[in-house]
């Protein structure tokens, strides 16, 4: 395979851009061009989410392309929802590898702040399963319940899940203080953290990556430059939660990093830095496991004992990540790699040495994942593999004809106060399993006594699920159900005598 | 570069399908994995136009590949509008050539026909350029305008035109009615063609494809099987209708044909059938000039005389093409490529022995297009490349900061009768130059007494221009006026005498 370099980097300041998303794209590929030695590019691969319903344009490719006057020049969208920057480095760097073009940009761009925060969060919301959105269900919303699973799991109390929680947001916003292309460019402190509001439990305001402008591109080559695309891989996982069986590791995160270390030849211990997919703080914490960092479970102790602080053993997010730097969702997968480029070349303000980085981009509820590793081309680098190539989940296919059980246990759950249109807060979600084993996500005829493990009551509504826990006089009630049924079976068990009397 | 072969391949029957999308689409990936001898496949490239708007469904890809129950597979959605189809096989090659994976599956789909007509058309008209479409224009009214602009250039009478554009509809749907997959499978006859209603002047209901639900599935792999990819080529070209130069042929397809040819090691007289993309009959005849088939001009005639007529020397769109076959939009470029497999393997019912075929497929407006060229891998094959690689038509960049000129003169126009919501029947629009070179696409206050060259006064309204036909009276008007400034200017041009007199 022919190997890829990077020969120019470019991204526009994120944050609210007033210009339009072809304007957006054009500086960023303007910026690539120039900082690159390669002016005539062969194809364009442009990663963005959704222009459909963000800013009403279809056909965005042959749009970008007369934006940037490459008019002629092929060019194509790639979209894995908000990987789609990175899915499209991956779909450049094939098309490089093959030799079918010799030079390509790779944009990657979203346009998102003129729309209200309401809207914003629908079109967001498109990402997840249908019948999960169609419950009340967001993306925070999914993600605070895998929060909440992975403190159960790892038998966190609540006050050590938001101490690790806010030093993952504390360390991103410092970072991003350095970055002078972030959208926030500001410390905060614990108290700011700690005085933000709920999203949804366990997840704050300042877990939650803001709505941003912005794109990034970068020229790639497969005539050397300092810098090579060493390794790419994707992965893909469940769209809904009810369809998982893991929920506090995201598997297609390990496919893209078993895929990306194998062609890389190296390992987690090989990796001296990494940006990686912090829409949620949770986020970075569990990626940072799913990439082999960390052992599972360690991913927030590795935050509080700074190894993953700017000047730590391992830098992650240096730039500030999606968290400070700002998440236009088609851009933020190829930033990752316009900062990863800054850094290896020793242009992000570091004095540290840097020849081998990791970025990681999650698509969805962590459903289309993508992992990069760069090198610069000038180091002589160890070629140590291992990394288990992990088992492929396939999504748990509903057991077709079982009757649905009307009681179950909540698997996790969360209280949802910034809610979508037409849903009031404090909207009360739980993932539940019911007795015949089938995962339900479920509205709350109550949002207090939530917990873990808790028995609840499902009621079927027109449009989705509703749960009542099981309260002290329903307990009595349903033992006494019980006993009484067991009782009749053991008679009805009981061989009939002889003589017919019981 | 590694060769890339097509192991299996599949589709759904073209039509009102009530099922799913991600059920269309498991349809039709299970028929080509079945009929293939690769069952594993490493990746998915998914084309679909715009399941955003049709059907509400974001992150297509981790969908798809759920849906499918290969949930962990890498799976990307590509989409260049209309051509999706096309351009997922060609990243699919990208992949498989570049040796990153061994065996991928393509797949393409749309739903559509679940929406009323005026939605689709809207959501379909998202391709098209923003202010155009703000003007009241539809794929179907720019499709016409070009159509108008190709009569006018080639001299055709309108009786002469429409016998053209009747042949391509009546021979595409008698090719149909051979073809089991097809949306309609019954022949038409001129009368049938000739009582169909004006949808956009000149274009009838039968010169426009159907809306159209269905899905097409590709296997690919570097392993060699009886037929090979020998040829991929894309080109872009202007978004809109008043960013070109050229009206009457797309560079976008020469581009991608130029590249396609010159990979294949052939040119246009080495193809021996092909499925292009005839959305609207006349851009079948444009396409088969731009292929390089017919010389300018003459692809009407080449219909007339039976030249690709499905027993003629090369048979165009043996299918039914888009117009019988039918036109869901993702799905289309993919389909022509599963049609193509079909008849170099003698499977598509035709005696004859096809070694080479070609397939095209158009983005939007022929602003992002493809062409594929693929052999039987145990012919013996000629190698005589020779197809110009056309000049790149970059758009034109409207002269900054010219004034508007309030005056111009029809390039081309049409009477729009199915109209977008909002705007009501018949709907004049027309692209005028204006006196300072620019093009304009207007709505005539009028709807009578168009004509290409016809000199025309324009208004601009809030949100599009405005044009009126230059009467008698205001002719008369004009040239009084003209006359007058004319003697004025002439008054201060003169020289003022020494004693001050004129």
């Amino acid at each position: 395979m022919q190997s890829v370099y990077v020969a120019g980097i470019g991204m526009t300041k994120f944050g609210k851009d007033p210009r339009s998303l072809a304007e957006i794209c054009h500086d960023a590929a303007q910026t690539a061009l120039t900082s690159s030695e390669i002016q005539e590019v062969e194809a364009i691969y442009i990663g963005v989410m959704n222009p459909e319903e963000f800013t009403g344009d279809s056909n965005i490719a042959s749009h970008i392309a007369d934006a940037l006057g490459l008019t002629g020049i092929p060019a194509v969208r790639i979209e894995t929802a908000s990987s789609a920057g990175a899915a499209a480095v991956q779909a450049g760097f094939q098309a490089v590898a093959s030799g079918y073009y010799r030079r390509v940009l790779v944009l990657g761009g979203e346009k998102m702040t003129h729309l209200s925060t309401s809207a914003t969060t629908r079109v967001l919301a498109g990402v997840i399963d249908k019948e999960e959105r169609q419950c009340g269900a967001t993306m925070p919303a999914l993600a605070a319940m895998i929060t909440e699973k992975y403190r159960e799991k790892f038998n966190l109390s609540q006050s050590r899940l938001e101490t690790m929680l806010c030093a993952v947001a504390v360390k991103n916003h410092g970072n991003g203080a350095h970055n002078p292309m972030a959208q926030f460019q500001k410390p905060i402190s614990r108290e700011t953290y700690l005085a933000s509001k709920y999203v949804a439990t366990p997840l704050r305001l300042y877990d939650c990556s803001p709505i941003t402008d912005g794109a990034a591109a970068v020229v790639l080559t497969s005539e050397k430059t300092d810098v090579r695309l060493a390794g790419v891989g994707q992965g893909t996982g469940p769209l809904s939660l009810r369809g998982r069986e893991i929920f506090t590791s995201f598997p297609a995160t390990r496919m893209a990093a078993a895929r990306a270390y194998r062609m890389a030849e190296t390992s987690p211990q090989g990796i001296e830095f990494a940006e990686v997919h912090d829409a949620f703080t949770p986020f970075e914490i569990i990626t940072t496991e799913d990439l082999g960092f960390f052992a599972p479970g360690k991913g927030g102790d590795a935050v509080l004992e700074g190894v993953t602080a700017i000047d730590g053993r391992l830098p992650v997010n240096p730039s500030g990540g999606l968290k400070a730097r700002g998440h236009p969702v088609g851009a933020s997968g190829l930033a990752q790699i316009v900062e990863a480029v800054k850094r290896l070349r020793g242009e992000s303000g570091s004095k540290r040495q840097f020849n081998r980085g990791l970025t990681q981009s999650t698509g969805g509820l962590a459903s289309n994942n993508f992992v990069t590793i760069l090198e610069r081309t000038d180091a002589s680098l160890p070629r140590t593999p291992g990394f288990p190539q992990p088992a492929r989940q396939v999504a748990k296919s509903r057991p077709a004809k079982m009757p649905m059980s009307n009681e179950g246990v909540i698997e996790t759950f969360t209280i949802l106060y910034v809610t979508p249109d037409g849903f009031l807060p404090p909207l009360a979600l739980a993932l539940v399993r019911e007795q015949n084993g089938r995962l339900i996500l479920a509205q709350g005829e109550e949002s207090k006594h939530l917990k873990i493990g808790r028995e609840v009551y499902l009621k079927r509504t027109e449009d989705y699920y509703l749960f009542t826990l099981k309260g002290r006089f329903k307990m009595v009630q349903d033992s006494l159900k019980r006993n009484l049924w067991q009782r009749a079976r053991a008679l009805v068990r009981k061989p009939i005598p002889a003589d017919g009397k019981l």
